[in-house]
């Protein structure tokens, strides 16, 4: 299993990706699922759930229509992040069809061979845009009001994000939020697992700067994680007493 | 969909359901998913989860065997919480079965038509107890180091569970830990609502009278939940800044 997250709020763009891979319980393997570019004009931050083998072909696929000199289509060469999605959904579509089985509907194929993309980022002269690419190739927009995208495995990390994920929220208690519903996710669910590839991205700086691989035992996410619960355990006992209790 | 969450600690058991049915989310209904026995030596709860017929007709059939002379088997004739699973287990597979289309698989009607139910309680002398019956009609115990229970849409509430619960968690933390999980469920999921039946059973007290419907704008829930967002938003407020936060 997976988990994806992006976040965007006034101030800018949060992307948090786990690295477990798995085939079963007993093939566990690490594989980062963030495809980050930042070239001239734009930064770009591209996150994958779902067939990995449909998610990994998409990626050797961008990388190679940068390298090639012939490309009708590149990220240097989308207009918006409009253009990047569409782009990302039509090389999704081709690597699925490669290793379709005709015998199967399209609703099968896809069920396994199909993977969500998370694209986000942010273009010179345009604004901050995040997008959710569908297996079919088509997307969506991040919510206004509820403004985060989860792709894989998202309920464990949803309630946390749901409190406290808001358009004014600042940009740094996102990145927390961020990795509390990481944190979360971890612990309720041994197919999610560390380290986690996270990317900070201030709304007009077109770079990447604030971009790091948190391990478990990495000083930052470890404090944040025991802080975290101590400051849980004393809430619960800030909470109203039952009458039937002493 | 429904939530279900039930929890063992060694001063007592918690109960916990929704009462939102749905057969889509523009037909939603109103069901306790909750039955609780409380006559002489034994007091017994049972919450359900699943195909809405099966369990209404499983609670229908334990109430007449409860009212017949002559049953060969009711909760009054059990000898131990492992002969209510299996009485209701049986009772289960009895109700899918009536209805099983010949021409499906086992698997197929069990998806279709079966329900999980959680069965706890206390018979004088015995122990408290903790179990969760298969739809297939077999059971498990309650595991000793995460001493709880859920059924139907168990992921939203999950974290806060594996946190907060653990065999020694006074009886009335486990129960404001469960009334969290379920405020974190309904926040994020409207297949879940309210109001919550709750009860909590001391040990060796055999009886039920600490159980209460608790809508979203009771008192308690709703103070309990105020001061919890509040508490959220000041932990969040503890947490170390990123380097790159002014």
């Amino acid at each position: 299993m997976t988990y994806c997250l992006a976040i965007k709020v006034e101030e800018g763009l949060v992307f948090a990706s786990d690295s477990r891979t798995n085939a079963g319980l007993d093939n566990i393997g690490s594989y980062t699922k963030m495809f980050t570019y930042n070239i001239g004009d734009r930064a770009f931050v591209i996150l994958t759930a779902g067939n990995l083998a449909t998610s990994q072909a998409v990626y050797h696929q961008i990388e190679k229509d940068l390298e090639s000199n012939d490309s009708e289509i590149n990220l240097n060469l989308c207009q918006d992040i409009e253009a990047v999605a569409d782009y990302i959904g039509k090389i999704s579509i081709e690597q699925q069809s490669k290793n379709h089985d005709p015998t199967e509907t399209i609703d099968q194929s896809i069920s396994l061979l199909g993977s969500h993309f998370i694209v986000g980022g942010q273009i010179k002269g345009q604004d901050p845009n995040l997008v959710m690419v569908y297996p079919e190739g088509n997307f969506i927009y991040v919510a206004d009001e509820t403004p985060f995208i989860q792709i894989g495995e998202t309920k464990y990390g949803k309630p946390i994000l749901d409190r406290m994920i808001f358009p004014h929220t600042p940009l740094g208690d996102s990145a927390r939020a961020a990795l509390l519903s990481f944190d979360s996710t971890m612990k309720s669910d041994l197919t999610v697992g560390p380290p986690i590839d996270f990317v900070v991205f201030k709304k007009d700086q077109i770079n990447l700067n604030f971009q790091d691989q948190l391990k478990l035992d990495s000083p930052f996410f470890k404090e944040l994680s025991s802080i975290w619960a101590e400051q849980l355990d004393s809430a619960i006992h800030a909470l109203p007493k039952f009458n039937w209790e002493e």
